[in-house]
């Protein structure tokens, strides 16, 4: 028979069971800390129609899109989680208690070029709180709080949430009369770290902004201080805009509110140069650093939005979300040994016989299942060597060897693979030290 | 603006809270059931090359296959976990212990026509055991020791595991000189229960079946009796058959080693008549029945087959899994109402905060979360009347009201939302209440 080469499509995860494992264990992670706050889960479909997905995507988007016909029907895999969000908010909202607090994690599909660290498939866990008609700014601050507890669960204590809010440079452009243009203003500032100070005011009066508002602008990004300093600062430089004004006051909310859910000081901070994309948030934003792995850029996003499901109902939904890419976020964690992958197994406990008949393994091993500890037999009836090497290819934390000697005395022997100790003990300490 | 109606793919599952946070409990179980026995998780991708997923397809697989071209790729979303398996074990076999023991949950998509219960996008969960080259039939026996441990941990008692081997009815069919109809007296079998006997009969002479061969697969489906009696009486008809003789020592096997697992006679039998299929299966196979819901047919099924990827390598290897459509069976048994869904949200308490200042509240919670408490506060603001109106749509068990009092003492009312008894607790007794 003709073979067909085995392969799996370029930009698609497929882990080893070591790998697999661990990012179980992650994600259960974040789904435990999610649902700490209360949230619940959700999980829409991965096909949608393509009129409902696209409702509001652009040419980019469009572009990256899985998207086919099956029979006369036109249809797309979701390529974030907040689409299909905001339709089933506008499609259940009679039946959800609002503020609709809810997370989701899975799979998400964009066929872009691939590049190192860029996947076609990978996951995402995000979290939305929802309100109806209103939604209280002390909701942008639970989510700095979850932030928080996530990024601690997987083992982070060096991270920072930076904070910022649309209206602060949205209302600066204001008052500074470069309101029009200040969607290339934006793209020019998000290059900062990048091309250096001097080639941002370069393309700023190339853009046309005049030297007073550059230094206005360069002032209020460079400025550096405590939370309080800043927030002192930008009010001292007196610009006339309703909209600073209201971005530093909800500014200053979220601040109060991220302090009264206890979030340690030094994981958070305010950051005028934040702001998320261009045409999507519309108050408060933020992005997570892990502070010795600058490299990543931020590792959670997200940010409050005024109307979620505008593009399918009339009914004003106001948001705030944030979003985790956890496949990125597991593999640059693992490349960087953050992440170190041990068992290739589930099982605490591989049960080896020693005798022809495997009875009394069988029943070991039931006794630890029943105490919930997961076991493997080895009943592959080879010698002790070939199911020790079984057991080590495994890295199995523990082996449990049944032999004649044990069976007899209700006594087992069992060996930690990682030290090499051999102890000899009943079923109850047995139980008792695997749990 | 035009608004585009917010809506779903037929066929295509979104549950509410209520019911996904029941959907994840069921899963969770059948996962955590499945890795109590040493089960190691496997993830693979959503969509795979047409050439690599369809490698064996036939007509009626390909038709039902989402299968669409994106660039000059020619790609197809998973229609089971098997293929995407077989392609791995494949592909990393020289990475694997064998025998490779993994489950694997997850959406598979079929787009075929709707019907009630018939899903185009749903869940499964599989277990398979891989051996390389040769696999030992305590494995066949070790997934009716995983089958009762899932669906007790679900909260049945009452289920068979029906069990044949299909060497027992090809031998049958070998010795009785019809192997050659093989496939159309099966079909005809599998109607039985459907039909009648009489039909049967007659369906069978149709095919030219000799009335002793009749007699004789009809003696062995009807015959009644205990596992051990049915294994006599089939040893007892003498039709000479090397395949049957294999059969038999086989499922004798497999049955002495389920007893070794512990699993209770009560819920395991012997079924000549099960088959599953007509081309895969080559030794044991099993069917799972609720007793008590038997409309639901077969809510975990499997088998035993000779080479797993014999279209990708010219590595022999033998497995044996088995598979839960977990869509379908949440779905029939909420119909029926063994499922049940109360709580719609993952919190176990609400704080109702009573003053202006939410700080304590807040604070509250705080510790509440540090003590893996799943709590949510209700900063809306609104009146306490109106927080508990959106307690009770949530379902949460336990409401907390943080007041002027209860900063000042240090105690907190704790009010049981479905007793409606309320009491006044100091924070360690609560989380001890919660725990």
């Amino acid at each position: 028979m003709n073979k067909i080469k085995p392969r799996t499509l370029s930009g698609f995860i497929e882990l080893l069971p070591k790998d697999q494992i661990l990012f179980n264990k992650v994600l259960d992670k974040v789904r435990a800390s999610y649902e700490r706050f209360g949230f619940v889960p959700l999980d829409t479909p991965i096909l949608e129609y393509s009129e409902v997905l696209l409702a509001k995507a652009g040419g980019e988007t469009e572009k990256q899109i899985y998207r086919f016909n099956k029979g006369d029907t036109d249809i797309s895999m979701r390529f974030d989680l907040t689409v299909p969000l905001a339709k089933y908010v506008a499609m259940h909202s009679g039946e959800l208690a609002f503020p609709f607090r809810r997370y989701q994690i899975g799979k998400v599909f964009r066929g872009e070029r691939t590049q190192k660290g860029r996947f076609r498939e990978f996951y995402q866990a995000d979290i939305d709180i929802i309100g109806d008609e209103a939604l209280s700014l002390t909701a942008d601050a639970e989510l700095v709080s979850v932030i928080n507890t996530t990024f601690r669960e997987l083992g982070f204590e060096s991270f920072t949430v930076r904070i910022n809010n649309r209206k602060v440079l949205n209302g600066l452009f204001e008052g500074l009369g470069i309101k029009d243009k200040a969607v290339e203003v934006l793209r020019v500032i998000d290059k900062i770290e990048k091309v250096g100070e001097e080639a941002v005011i370069e393309m700023l009066q190339e853009l046309g902004v005049d030297v007073f508002a550059i230094n206005t602008i360069l002032g209020v990004l460079k400025f550096e201080g405590t939370n309080s300093e800043k927030l002192e600062y930008i009010k001292s430089i007196k610009i006339q805009s309703e909209i600073l004004t209201e971005g530093i006051a909800e500014l200053e909310e979220v601040l109060e509110a991220v302090k009264g859910f206890g979030v340690p000081e030094k994981n958070y901070m305010v950051d005028f140069s934040i702001a998320r994309g261009l045409d999507y948030y519309t108050g408060t934003v933020y992005e997570t650093v892990l502070n010795d792995y600058k490299e990543l850029g931020s590792v959670c996003s997200g940010g409050r939005y005024e109307n979620l499901a505008e593009y399918y109902t009339n009914k004003k939904m106001p948001g705030v979300g944030i979003s985790i890419g956890l496949s990125r976020l597991f593999s640059k964690l693992t490349e960087v040994g953050v992440f170190a992958p041990e068992e290739a197994t589930c099982a605490k406990a591989m049960v080896l016989p020693m005798t022809e008949d495997i009875k009394y393994a069988l029943e070991v091993a039931s006794v630890l299942r029943e105490n919930k500890i997961c076991t493997e037999v080895n009943y592959t009836k080879k010698s002790v060597k070939s199911m020790l090497n079984y057991a080590n290819r495994l890295s199995v934390p523990y082996v449990i060897f049944v032999g004649e000697d044990e069976i007899k005395s209700q006594m087992y022997t069992i060996k930690d693979m990682k030290t090499g100790e051999q102890f000899t003990l009943s079923m109850d300490k047995i139980i008792e030290k695997l749990k």
